[in-house]
């Protein structure tokens, strides 16, 4: 264990260090793509047979046994046994959750141009959707809530969980979530053989159209070799966190939410920027004090000594450029006025404006969703939202005049790029033919 | 050659035949994944090096002889030899792509809740994004504007584009529209090792973060394994087009709109569902008519034959069933009225209404982009459009008030989730640290 990187931006080894940094992978190799192929093939080709052989080798259960489906009323009677401060926290979140993503419905478009051509965009949500929800560490109520809701925002008609049950154990909090959410089937399966039977279907379980939610190196694979069968959301890699904060915070506040990030896993990352040098040291001992006490410290403490970092910057705007260069999944700023900062940052998931705006409070019930581009993606992706449950559908309408006013035009780029049926498709109905 | 399909809904094996169809694959196999494994790898690890010798093994040129990058002043002289109509139909469709486009651009949202909590999500533009366009037959400049002016309209600052130059040779047309479309810069490279060399960088070409464009299967593959690494659009297959018409057409019109989507490429698919068994007949004799005297009749007759069909339904709201299972590319709806079949279409990338939209004007000039998903993706994924080369960040300000009132739900389902660190960094700011 190295400790966290501890770097100033004016030491002489700092951009060399910073480089490293951004450019570092902490993200599964080739063998999980090998041994996904062939997990994949094997339930494309054989269907039910093959996840019940391998949940019964990875999750150690017979499917024909303990049951392949969670029944509605099950997730039902989860949710009925809640203690009710649990069910209120879950209910508040939900209708939170809700109400951020359905301003996110995007509006239909449908309008005449001045050559009298109607144009326009239909959104629909898709047929059914598939959300995998982890087992074991990373089995959360929470998930369940961020990746179903924006699916029902959207219309989707069938909405399928998919989670492994370890030894056939299912976690009643993910499934009284999943009756909160409207969740339509749950079946007991987890891995990449439970994405795959998502996308290409089997006996017993029809396929979807998209696939969403996260999981561990294997689902995220999974997903990725069976983009393009299936709809997915981001592939995701392991969480981090960039504190922007200058010398007037609590140090125990930003100590906590640098570990809220690091108990996820050993190989999430927690990084703060700060004007501050004092500043600096008290939050790292912030850090060893919490990590005193803290539950998870050895997770925290692993991901805190392997992927942690400190760095100070004679001012913060300089951070939000160094910042930029590691596109992060969250990013806090605390400081007095965040808004002059944020109006700076290009790339970030999402973004926690001010002192009491902890990322945890964006994890669970502000609303937006926490489900956000990991590994430098904020370069070029979003968080997960209504739009990835929808498609939408383009179309034209033209009439005589409106085909006459541009159809000329196409007659001629279809002639110059070598596609005479595609130019005599227009020249026919412009009495050409 | 067993010619097109050529059966009736009521035909004892029309849902046998039908489904077939729907399931059937006309896209690479897996030989085309390991050799583009291997070349993504080699660019990933040899940069400019690799790139130089696929290019000079696949295309047949020394790059460093014949240069590289293609110049701007190369495009913009390319553009100003057009001849005169040509150059006005390429002005045209790209004023009146990017006319359509600039109405896709997402709105940012910024709002204040009940609760006093500050919600929203901020939309800009990626910082680079990357165009590839075919060298040989595909080589389209219609493809050039539909890729490039939705990134510049998106904000993109930095626009690339690859082509290859088979032996060194450039397409004037594409570089012309280059020009039009103002693409920043264009490197004479392609295959699976230009997507590579876009997606990692090498040390002439730096990254980008969005790479988008039509390619052979080489191409497709290479941006499907780099998705995650680079945005990418959907993954492309053969093009397809259902026709839905009543017997009121004109046969020949019809014929020719088959046949524009059958000239692309043998494993183009050209269906024509209609109620009227005369006019079945008649378009299928009028599309041997047009076979006869096409420039393109080699590719469009073999397209045809493998994969063509005319389905006959005794009323065509059958028929729009049939087309959501195809889920097709491009729907042609030609009747008197198309409004009411289509509001009846749930899958379809774009559709084109009435007797008067040939889908070839959407190819060129109508404004809608060209670029739509193939293969039964309609079902999932949507046409390219802005949204393809922006990416979204959300954020969240809480104050005192506003933690008060969500926070302790954030800890309580921090707690059941048994992440502390997540409760605690909310605790501690609402004073029970």
């Amino acid at each position: 264990m190295n400790g966290p990187v501890r770097l100033d931006a004016g030491d002489p080894g700092f951009d060399a260090a910073f480089t490293q940094l951004v450019n570092a992978r902490r993200e599964a190799d080739s063998d999980v793509a090998r041994d996904v192929r062939a997990i994949v093939a094997s339930v494309r080709d054989e269907g039910d047979a093959a996840v019940a052989a391998f949940t019964k080798k990875f999750d150690g259960h017979d499917l024909n046994e303990s049951g392949w489906r969670i029944e509605p009323g099950e997730c039902q009677a989860a949710l009925d046994g809640l203690a009710s401060d649990l069910r209120a926290a879950l209910e508040l979140a939900a209708a939170r959750i809700a109400a951020y993503h359905e301003k996110q419905k995007p509006a239909d478009s449908d309008f005449t141009d001045d050559a009298g051509i109607r144009l326009g965009a239909r959104w629909r949500g898709v047929d059914a959707a598939g959300v995998y929800v982890p087992g074991g560490r990373a089995a959360y109520p929470s998930s369940v809530l961020m990746n179903a809701i924006p699916a029902k925002v959207a219309g989707v008609e069938r909405l399928v969980m998919v989670t492994p049950t370890p030894k056939g154990e299912a976690n009643p909090l993910v499934l009284a979530a999943a009756a909160l959410a409207g969740v339509d089937e749950v079946w007991r399966i987890g891995g990449a053989q439970a994405i795959a039977a998502l996308a290409y279907g089997t006996g017993r379980i029809a396929a979807v159209d998209v696939v969403t939610g996260p999981g561990n190196a294997w689902v995220a694979e999974a997903k990725r070799q069976l983009y393009g069968v299936v709809g997915i959301d981001m592939v995701a890699g392991p969480s981090e966190i960039v504190v922007i904060a200058d010398g007037r915070n609590d140090p125990r506040w930003i100590a906590a939410d640098l570990l809220s990030q690091a108990e996820h896993d050993p190989t999430s990352q927690s990084i703060l920027f700060t004007d501050d040098l004092a500043f600096a040291d008290a939050v790292a001992a912030a850090v060893e004090d919490e990590l005193a006490s803290l539950a998870t410290a050895d997770t925290a403490r692993a991901s805190w000594q392997a992927n942690g970092a400190i760095f100070t910057v004679p001012v913060l705007e300089d951070a939000i450029a160094l910042c930029d260069r590691l596109a992060p999944e969250h990013l806090e700023l605390a400081v007095d006025d965040p808004q002059t900062l944020f109006d700076g940052v290009r790339h970030a998931g999402s973004v926690f404006l001010g002192r009491h705006t902890p990322e945890a409070v964006g994890d669970y019930v502000a609303g937006p969703n926490h489900v956000l581009p990991t590994g430098r993606r904020a370069r070029f992706a979003s968080g997960l939202s209504v739009l990835d449950f929808m498609k939408r559908t383009s179309f034209l309408a033209l009439d005589k005049a409106g085909l006459a006013a541009v159809g000329p035009a196409a007659v001629t780029l279809a002639d110059a790029e070598g596609l005479p049926a595609h130019a005599r498709s227009v020249a026919v109905r412009l009495g050409q033919g």
